[in-house]
């Protein structure tokens, strides 16, 4: 049930201590709202700590995070687990607004990262096109460049919800192969017009240079239309990890189609029908029939805090922050609920709001110290309202591991532990 | 002067050969006004390179840049200099799009870079307040919070361009103080109100962290409108060289206003006139007077592409890049000229526009192997627009070392080299 009536500040908006949106957008009553308290001790007399004492370091070409923050890096599972081979995840329950940085996008690799010179690598465009292309990397940065804004996810992203009962996993274990960036790189139909495309070409089959030659299968539709041949992320060039020196961006497509250290284009008249679009990433439906081919990420949200290992402190003031996203466009609105989807209220949402972009949500939350179960719910601007679990497994079944989108719970008991649960 | 047809792809916009922006926003025509070529060699066979015939290195925790981009990173004076007193520069030459790698942004400091504890750092509010606050780092993050990309800018960044010859630097050396940050933190008026600002409260004290101690004033009403107080930066908590762990954000004022490693928010009647607001950052006019207390960054515009160093190949198709914005609010059109301002052409902005944030611009430019003077002209959405250097000499003079935000001229000789000219 979402609430009709325009509460005001401080007031409860839903259930449990849900409170309206516009303590956050109007920055309203929020020292009521938190109560008597989060600063702590007595103001003055100032302390005047070492740092203070003696000059800091100098400059360095390259900087890096402070030593206090060497717990936030990215999780990936240890030896014996071959090296390179799977998935290194974002650990979003320790970050905040929607840029990721690139030291710390998730990854997925089919055999490692390779360590490619840019002067050597070349990409072809081939196949049924009237002229052959070969491109160095210097010859792609000639071209008109654009930038933008967008999510990446891995189409396997949140599969351990799909187990028959929920995981004592965090956010980062779930939900961690997900990122965002600032793309910039040359519009794929400009290199397709130089190349000239044949009437009958009908896909792009896109080739990694890593030693899996990682491939895929993309509807000229999509390479037409808003797909980027990228040298650039977030300023700087492509990081290793993410496909350097040239990668493949399709905004809104499962992750593994938007091929990293790019090689090779080949126009065809139909599909490849590589390993990775058919003994993977193809999504299996509970009558064991599978759907191919099923490209956009649907709409999709979680919290990343109050998430598990970020225990509450006590009774009082919170924010729940989360991302949410749609690979089919921008995201209309951001429901959350704190008693497990009886009831939601909107959330505010962190603009810029972006097609195919994370867009950063945050409530208002007065804990009462009793248990509670934290949801989102995001509806993209198609209309798609993320389903309950319970209607995923209607619909999908739980047998698949790729496009898990359904709503995520978070259970808070009366310790203030949090913790994955089906809800 | 501005043409006020409206050519057709492909078609002269500006003299000596700047094409219309709908190349570029429409992608139309671009194999044709690159001419036979940006491509290379043959197509085929493919070359199969080292690094796709044995898997590649594993993961790692924190990612980093290619080692074969080990050329792009800060530049700050060498020895004897002493270390961490001065600045490190943005490589804009070698970057592309809006956000600005943390690793790579620029930064001026004092004293160095405290190496900071933030399980020791506190933030204090006090002075003019009715009950006054300190705050642990931990204590700030229970905050709500806002995000927003921002601009940060040197209020003495391209003063080099007051020299009465043009000096042979180039664009990172003249204009490098400039970066864009994704930043996160709580708004400051919620901390200033819930320590309960006194009325006769008109101006905020900022003190930093660092051995410097570095402190600027602020007026009360800034404080209480889009001040942020930040953790976060490009989702990551706030790097040692922008602040980490606590850094204010003033959008649109000049950098040093926004004060790094914030410990210290003291309210009071008048401006503490600091050192840094008397005997620095004022702004020296030619009858030698001075303004003090002059904040936003005026609206201003640069082109790093082409730029000094980086040679043009030859004659044919070329994008013209470059960054524009404005503290006072968004950009609201960039123009470009080749022919030294003789004639201009609007460049294509690419989105999302944002207030007191950065916009790369782009323009299509066909260059004949001739001479040219390239330059780009911003306007903001308060109808400013960057003066001529003969505009700005007339207003303020060349005396100062603050705020310049002139046109600025690459020419570019019959070889393609660019160089930093006066126009």
């Amino acid at each position: 049930m979402v609430r009709k009536t325009h509460p005001e500040p401080g007031e409860p908006a839903a259930g449990n201590g849900i409170l309206s949106r516009r303590i956050l957008l109007e920055g309203a009553l929020v020292a009521g709202a938190t109560g008597a308290g989060l600063s702590c001790g007595s103001a003055e007399p100032l302390t005047v700590q070492p740092w203070m004492k003696v000059p800091g370091p100098g400059f360095v070409g390259y900087g890096q995070p402070s030593r206090f923050e060497s717990k936030v890096v990215k999780v990936f599972p240890p030896p014996p687990s071959p090296a390179g081979v799977g998935a290194s995840r974002t650990p979003l329950h320790l970050l905040e607004g929607m840029i990721t940085p690139s030291g710390l996008h998730f990854e997925r690799s089919h055999s490692g990262i390779p360590d490619i010179d840019p002067d050597q690598h070349r990409l072809v465009i081939h196949g049924l096109v009237r002229r052959p292309l070969e491109f160095t990397v210097e010859a792609l940065s000639r071209y008109p460049m654009q930038s933008r804004i967008a999510f990446l996810e891995c189409a396997g992203n949140s599969q351990a919800l799909n187990a028959p009962q929920a995981q004592p996993l965090n956010v980062t274990a779930i939900h961690g192969l997900l990122g965002c960036s600032e793309w910039t790189g040359v519009r794929l139909s400009t290199l397709l017009d130089e190349a000239g495309v044949e009437p009958e070409a009908r896909w792009v089959i896109a080739e990694g240079a890593d030693a899996a030659a990682m491939s895929r299968s993309i509807p000229i539709a999509k390479a037409m239309d808003d797909a980027l041949v990228c040298l650039y992320q977030n300023g700087e060039r492509v990081r290793p990890s993410n496909g350097y020196p040239v990668r493949l961006l399709l905004p809104g497509f499962e992750g593994n189609m938007n091929v990293k250290w790019l090689r090779r284009l080949k126009l065809t008249a139909g599909p490849a029908m590589t390993k990775d679009e058919t003994s993977k990433y193809t999504i299996v439906l509970k009558d064991e029939k599978a759907w191919q081919f099923v490209f956009p990420i649907e709409v999709k949200s979680f919290i990343t805090r109050p998430s598990p290992g970020l225990a509450l402190s006590g009774p009082g003031f919170y924010e729940i922050s989360g991302l949410a996203w749609s690979g089919n466009g921008s995201i209309r609105q951001v429901e959350v609920s704190a008693d497990g989807g009886q009831s939601w209220a909107p959330a505010a949402l962190q603009g810029p709001i972006l097609p195919k972009a994370p867009v950063r949500f945050r409530a208002a939350w007065q804990w009462n110290g009793g248990p509670a179960v934290l949801q989102s719910r995001a509806t993209d601007d198609t209309g798609m309202v993320q389903p309950t679990r319970a209607q995923f497994a209607d619909e999908r079944g739980l047998r698949g591991v790729y496009h898990y989108n359904a709503i995520a719970s978070w259970r808070i008991d009366e310790m203030g532990e949090t913790s994955n649960v089906y809800a």
